[in-house]
């Protein structure tokens, strides 16, 4: 917890502290669930908190940095996975689908034009101002001017904002062939760790890529004075969709909803919006550890423990798509079991003879 | 894999693995979930495995060993617990609800005896003639007689072959006071383990209670003989609920269902399953690694690496519960994802070019 929270969010907390002691169980042997519980009440101001409505918005876009050689795959295939998000057939559409919450694709900046059929039932896509501004190769040059940050910031807020349901949840995922590199520049300018502490294979780089990668990002953090803030940070060698997620979860603190946290690139994002912004740090619950060797230091610096440790490295809010069943979980299970008082059941919190093995 | 699996079974492996390789997404960046839908494919012996039907089962039992004080609770609690469970206030209801499959509860030796109410919502009470047999206080007789071990393993396998829609999917739990105590008792006999190392705190033990239980699991293992089956051990040292589920996973192997393992004690149990019919290992989908310290030797002895690590502690197969939610995702990610063909992406298999960041 970076800032103390409010009267109420605390007062929330306690409540469902005290609500948890009662319910039949043993006291804490829902563990992790239990804490999940007790962060959403206090993010919430809510006794019972809820997991829903929800919603995952996917934030979008290209990489001029990518001419380097940084990624896998071409830039071509950002705009190929937005087609293929808004038409059902991407992880992340599957995975929406099955918890049965809308997901959204924001376009701050997919470089190769592409056309949606009329038909797009998985996901909602929505091209913003941001995505008309040239963005910089962030080797040699800042990756956005102020103007470009703005507009990516507001992206993000509007993306929560706008939503037709106002999110209780919100799971923020993302896009962008080479995305991995702004993240390990911003994640090293953050932290003050050597390019190649914050470099890892992505999405699939051999060895050669890897060091080509820290190469780029030793380049981009010699571009920098060394005492810029973690905005002017993210501005000068971080990406559009990064910027939209700080933006989005700037939104999300303002409206009192909880960010279910993915992986590497987003909680890069997160940790500069942390950094800037430290009341955030409370609304944010950490669904999963990545593959990408490099999220564990961003982790750490966060305080985080994910709920999940599944090796995946897929991007597209993956991780936190996966974790989202267990939130409900927990919140379902905090809200729906029955009290000792309930169930006739002897005993209660300190009872010491009242719970079941 | 302990034994090798048939040809339609290896085949359908391997045409789920074809069918990984095509689908829209970095090869391998779905981890673990890529591996719980090869799995699948195996044990159903199809390219597309199913999560549902899917039933969750809870074996319920008491144990005449709690006199000695090895239980941090009443015995009286496991049928108030299968009450709860019933009427849909324990953990186990809510979460089975939540996942939208059926509960039910599978007494086969409750002592302290219960009503239903009229109208039990959540779970199908079934109480099985095991029930009417006295079993032994294990620290100073057998548990079982023969006439009873058979009794509770054709209960284990009737619930299985009794579901009114047969599970493709089958998550197996347990309710009884004191049983982690049996439990730690067939594991130390199995793995040739001194009680010290098997015993832990279970819902809530102090050191000394930890002490006295390893005390009593040591007079257990000294009335073995050393030579005894796995079985054997099952019976003379275990518990009904324990063999019920060796008994339900017999029938689950014989019907080409998954199971997602639980916690400690059904750990156990199925250990001595599988030490007597090794091909059940390539039944078994770990669910959750359970905060008790002697599960993480089970595990090993069983080369398992479960989905979730939450540090639950409560029974009722709430770890199977909590992970069931990523083996239904997994399951739909592997069957509902666009193929690089399908979303006209260039590349697939070897490709090289050809899926997102």
């Amino acid at each position: 917890m970076s800032s103390p929270p409010s009267g109420r969010n605390h007062e929330a907390r306690q409540a469902a502290a005290d609500r948890q002691a009662q319910l039949t169980k043993p006291p804490g042997s829902l563990r992790v669930l239990e804490e999940v519980a007790l962060d959403l009440a206090e993010i919430q101001g809510a006794e019972l908190p809820v997991a829903r409505p929800a919603a995952a918005l996917i934030f979008a876009a290209d990489h001029p940095v990518v001419r380097h050689g940084v990624a896998a795959y071409p830039a071509s295939i950002t705009a190929g996975m937005v087609v293929n998000l808004a038409v059902g057939g991407a992880a992340a559409s599957v995975a929406s689908k099955c918890h049965g919450i809308p997901l959204e694709v924001h376009d701050v900046g997919v470089s190769t034009p592409y056309e949606l059929p009329p038909s797009t039932s998985s996901a909602r896509v929505v091209r913003h101002p941001s995505a008309e501004i040239q963005a910089g190769d962030l080797r040699v040059e800042d990756a956005m001017s102020s103007e470009l940050f703005e507009a990516c910031y507001e992206a993000g807020r509007s993306a929560v904002l706008g939503l037709d349901r106002p999110a209780k949840v919100l799971l923020l995922g993302e896009m962008g062939i080479g995305n991995t590199t702004p993240s390990s520049a911003v994640a090293a300018a953050l932290l003050g760790l050597p390019a190649e502490r914050m470099v890892g294979p992505g999405t699939g780089l051999d060895e050669a890529g890897v060091a080509l990668k820290a190469e780029v990002v030793r380049d981009a953090l010699a571009r920098l004075d060394g005492d810029e803030s973690p905005f002017e940070i993210l501005r000068r060698v971080g990406g559009r969709e990064l910027v939209a997620i700080a933006g989005a979860a700037d939104a999300a603190r303002e409206t009192g909803a909880a960010i279910i946290v993915d992986g590497f690139i987003v909680t890069a994002a997160l940790l500069a919006a942390v950094r800037a912004q430290p009341a955030l740090r409370q609304h944010l619950v950490f669904g999963h550890r990545s593959g990408e060797p490099g999220h564990a230091i961003l982790l750490e610096a966060l305080s985080a423990r994910p709920l999940l440790d599944l090796g995946l490295r897929l991007g597209e809010g993956s991780g936190a798509l996966a974790a989202y069943g267990l939130v409900e979980l927990a919140v379902r299970l905090h809200g729906d079991m029955a009290t000792f008082d309930d169930a006739g059941l002897e005993g209660g919190p300190g009872g010491g003879e009242s719970a079941a093995e």
